[in-house]
């Protein structure tokens, strides 16, 4: 049990919890939730393994990675807030998600042998995987395409990961300190209201 | 021509037909219901192939897997029904390749190795993953998250071959009881409007 | 730099130009633009490159397959022409990235092993996956299930190409004007509102 295999669980665990809350706000039943924690919670890294080449995706190769985004699943379903608390709380968890899986994503993409800027777009490609698939299952707006910092943050503490790799400095606090940025970044671009530059419209 | 080629083509072609009424029902013209009837028998086994590292997909290396689903999409074209009754058929038929496919899929993924529990999941991936496809692209809400019992067969059908695989008890008649007892219970659900418990909301 | 190449390429380029587009119409900021021009660019690749067991794909072994469609996003955010006239690009190189796509597809296949209808097949999967990815992400009923013709000329494309490999023809001119009858047909059915038949309702 490395620390990459408890940051991808923390990451499964998050998102799925994501998920389950979106299939709460959206009124489901127990077995729509549980699905929809699962597809968001293993989204991601299943996108991410099947482009690396690794088949089957580690998640149906160790029952842990399946035990994980249940358990959320059916926490969240127990335990849930009000719904008027809902959305603030996916926004929380689906930061948290983003940030772990941008940084495994990249360390796994590394160990696959990927160019360091491949490897930091498909940690890019983890980290937003599980949520597109959550938004455009629920009949969301992706939140990727909605107007605020989310593929850059997963980017960057990517790119931390990456050039940590790089410079051969294979620190444990690299990633940790990567996903925290991520992470950060994310919460103050949804607290501030950041937004990007639009485009002219004459 | 093993049995499993026969129930994999059998679902194919049963799922060609849902995505083909689907088209009919959002008056799609003849090329968007043959893409609609191709994605949707093929969608599920292209993702189930995928995920057990079998490139390209059986679809793609056998000619039959592609004659099916475009003979369904062209016999729903000239003879589907009124448009009033086509709801009724697509839950039908989406049932029958929702069972046949878990059945299907469970197998393929014990022939690829898996765990029994990641088959079972494979299974129900498989199943669920064409009318998924489907609804997306169609813009309907996925029928696995609406409120009605259809994961959970599906899991249930592929737990019944897996576990008869573990037993190394290999009869042709349990796939075929796995796959009509999947059907069954969710024709019935549909029936009678079984649903699964709720979410709290306080 | 083989002139599948040279063809792969300037397909990205124009499926990232309609990708941004898209998102210029839809008023998304300048990063959800770069990213709806990266998965409109490379989204159909990706597709085929897993479904012929190609990983990772092509566009995250080499860096040009990521320069391009990043400059095709900027390039689209800083000189894109007033939103009345968006959608009639979009059409545009849109059918210029079908019929790029659909061709290389194609012969990728051909190198793959792949028979020659299922070939044809996967070329016409390529050519109309990055659309269907971009119309699913930002909402839009994709382009390929809308009432026009789509999919065939792709698959006549696609198909020139086949049999041309499979007399064993190998001309540069094969692929281009195979691109160009894709090209062709595919804007005069958008100019003429040329439609396929629709399925009687009685």
């Amino acid at each position: 049990m490395t620390a990459l295999h408890v940051l991808d669980l923390v990451g499964i665990f998050v998102f799925g919890i994501t998920g389950a809350l979106v299939g709460v706000r959206k009124k489901l039943d127990v077995f729509g939730i549980q699905v929809l924690a699962l597809v968001t919670g293993l989204g991601g890294g299943f996108i991410r393994d099947v482009l690396i080449g690794v088949t089957p995706p580690t998640a149906l190769q160790d029952w842990r990675y399946l035990v994980v985004p249940i358990a959320a699943g059916l926490l969240t379903f127990f335990l849930h807030p009000g719904i008027g608390r809902v959305e603030r709380l996916v926004n929380i968890f689906d930061a948290a998600g983003l940030a772990l899986f941008c940084v495994t994503g990249a360390l796994k993409a590394i160990n696959a042998g990927l160019s360091p800027f491949s490897a930091a777009l498909l940690g890019m490609i983890s980290g937003i995987g599980g949520g597109v698939i959550r938004d455009i299952l629920s009949g969301r707006v992706p939140v990727v395409l909605r107007s605020e910092i989310y593929a850059t943050p997963a980017f960057l503490g990517a790119g931390i990961v990456v050039v940590a790799a790089a410079l051969e400095y294979n620190a444990l606090w690299v990633p940790i300190v990567a996903a925290l940025i991520c992470f950060t970044i994310r919460l103050l671009a949804i607290r501030r209201g950041w937004n990007a530059p639009l485009p002219r419209h004459p």
